[in-house]
This record gives structure tokens, C-alpha cells and sequence, in this order.
């Protein structure tokens, strides 16, 4: 039998999906449940290592689309492994802001590996897949908007188009796995979304 | 139809492959083959700042079996976009100090993920298999006689017993791929492990 409730949040980068996990833990908490909010790539110290060659701008030109999903898979394997695995096996909630899905969505779709093979990897690789996934959609160009302040990095710098295309990808991946995704339209107000997000997690709840 | 020739040398540390290899190296350029040596993970950028993590001996515990893996396997990824595909699609002839079978052999039998998993891997991530694979084979405790003098790394302080299980790794993969691995087995006597090798690679070109 599964152990712990295990919930990702995924949408491209302006969605406001960190900010929802966020609220969604408080919700959580104050259901009475022992909650751990992570993020890829989760503050191993390989992952950490790994993130600082993936998201160095200078490398911008050098790391092939492989190269880049098996830099992720491994990091994600090894934030699986130390932080995620024994708080699930502990019987507590876990939320993590990104996992497997948005390899799907930006090495699949945005660097055309194609969603069969980065799944086919993630299934070979992850220890188990979320039980619930909330996916937060927002159109690139309202996403870019909200981010216009922040300095980019590499994945950032690709454009709007490249974010677009992620967002369709991720779109996609909740018609293939509608049991599992939840989309949620990601509104101006912030409080809007997140009774959605709740009602989301109430419904999975339940089940 | 397939561009150049490509061979890999595989075995423990301490087989001696790297010195065959450039022996062998000098065999084939003076039968008038363009040739590129090299070796993983190949000298670039991404593959040197990964090696730096994999051979960190202080991150000894922290790394996953499967995390390890996919790093080899994106470090060979990158190796064989910008090193070795190049080098082939000229019509040259690419000798390489490891490739495939060492994570099958290493992370496959080694750490136990299991042949098929590893093969299964370097299946969807290689952009080809070697079409000869030359397997210098060296008993464990022989090979740690010849290399007392070396520093260990990481991988090398794992000891005898996993040294030794290895080599059993890389024997039952010559069995399973006989078509492509030719086992050799490392002689004191540098120059008559070298006649074996020319022995394989003339056989191998005369097909």
C-alpha cells in the first residue's frame, strides 16, 4: 500500500505555483496534517551541485537535450531518494514545487525529445509518481508580465514562444493523465486560485 | 549506412586498456586510418564539471545508484554529441578508454540496478554502440598490484570484492554481445596483450 500523499506542482515559470504550494501546505497543516513542502532540485548537496551547471548561463549553447533531461533525472532521483521517499514512508504529505512532469513538459516538448521517451525515463527512474498533480496554467505572455523584474537564467532566456510551448506541453500531459492532473487557471488574485487548489486537494481527499 | 568505425576499451582499473588502447591507436594510424583517441568522460566542459562530482570521494554516501548513473549517462550523451559523432560522420575511426558497458558493468552489476535497466538506458541515450568492443580482463587482485601506487578515487576504494564482481560483470556482457566484444586477457607482458588486440582489430576489419 502507498504510504503519505505525495502532490506536485507544475506550470511554467510566472504561474505563481510556489506561491499556491505555499497556501496549499498552510491548508494542509491546518487539516492537521504533518506536511514538507520541497522544490526541484530539492537542496541536495548533489542537486545543488548539479543545478549550478544546469542553470549557469555561460553553458547556454554547450549541453545537449539528453544531456540536460539525465542531468534532471538524476537530480530528481536523488531528491526522491533523501528527502521526499522517508517523509512519504513516515505517513506525511509531501508537496513539491516541480517534479517529474516538468521534464516532460521542457525537455520533451520545449526541446523535442518527445513526451514518450522523457515518460518512458521518468518511469525507469523516479521511485513513484505523484499521487496528484495541480497544475497551474497561465498564458506565457501574462506569465512573462508578472516576471519582469526577476534577472533570467538560462531556461528563462529561451522566450515566449519556448514558454508557450511548455504551456501547451503541460496542457497536453493533463489530457494524457486526467486522473492524476488537475488544471487550475491561474487568476490575478492570488486567493481566487487558491480556493480552486484547495477544492482540488478536498476532492483528492475524499476519494 | 553507418559512418566510420568506432571501438571502445573496456575493463577494471588496472586492466592496462588505456595503454592497449594507445598502442592500438598508433596500429591503426600506421595502416592509414584517421584516428582520434579519447576517453570518458572526454574533456568537455559539462562531462569534466560532472566528473568532478562523481569522483569527489567526500560525496562517498550521498549518491544514489541510479543518480550515478544518469550522470555517466549524460556525461556520455554530451561526449558522444560533441566528440565522437563529429569524429565518425568524417569517416574517421574513434578509439575510446570506456563507454556503455562501463555503466552496465559499474552501476549495472556493481551496484546492483541490474543488466537490463543499464541497457536498457544506454539504449535510449547513446546516439550508437561501438561495433567492436575490446575487453582487457585482469583478475581483481592483480589489477590492484599493478595500480598500488595510484591514489584512489571514489569508485576505487570500493575494494576488491567489488572490483572482482565487476570483472564478472564485464565477462557475462561479452557473453550476452558476443558479436561485438572480444575478451583479452592482460598479460604482464604489454607487447603480447598488444599482438592479441591487433589480432581482434585486423580480424574485425577484415569482415
Amino acid at each position: 500500500m502507498k504510504q503519505g500523499i505525495f502532490i506536485s506542482f507544475e506550470g511554467i515559470d510566472g504561474s505563481g505555483k510556489s506561491t499556491q504550494m505555499k497556501m496549499a501546505a498552510e491548508y494542509l497543516s491546518s487539516l492537521g496534517y504533518r506536511v514538507l513542502t520541497t522544490r526541484e532540485p530539492g537542496g541536495t548537496e548533489l542537486a545543488e551541485r548539479i543545478r549550478k551547471v544546469l542553470l549557469d548561463a555561460k553553458m547556454e549553447d554547450k549541453i545537449t537535450a539528453k544531456a540536460e533531461l539525465l542531468l534532471y533525472l538524476a537530480s530528481r532521483h536523488q531528491h526522491s531518494a533523501e528527502i521526499i521517499e522517508p517523509f512519504l514512508r513516515s505517513g506525511g504529505v509531501v508537496l513539491t514545487d516541480r517534479f517529474a512532469d516538468s521534464s516532460t513538459a521542457y525537455q520533451g516538448v520545449g526541446r523535442g525529445l518527445g513526451i514518450e521517451l522523457v515518460e518512458g525515463l521518468n518511469e525507469l527512474v523516479i521511485p513513484r509518481w505523484p499521487d496528484l498533480t495541480i497544475l497551474i496554467d497561465i498564458p506565457a505572455e501574462a506569465a512573462q508580465a508578472r516576471n519582469i523584474s526577476k534577472a533570467p537564467d538560462r531556461l528563462e532566456n529561451e522566450g515566449i514562444e519556448f514558454q508557450e510551448a511548455i504551456r501547451k506541453g503541460y496542457l497536453e500531459l493533463s489530457k494524457r493523465h486526467p486522473d492524476r492532473i488537475v488544471v487550475i487557471e491561474s487568476k490575478d488574485d492570488i486567493e481566487e486560485t487558491q480556493i480552486k487548489v484547495r477544492e482540488a486537494i478536498a476532492r483528492f481527499l475524499a476519494v
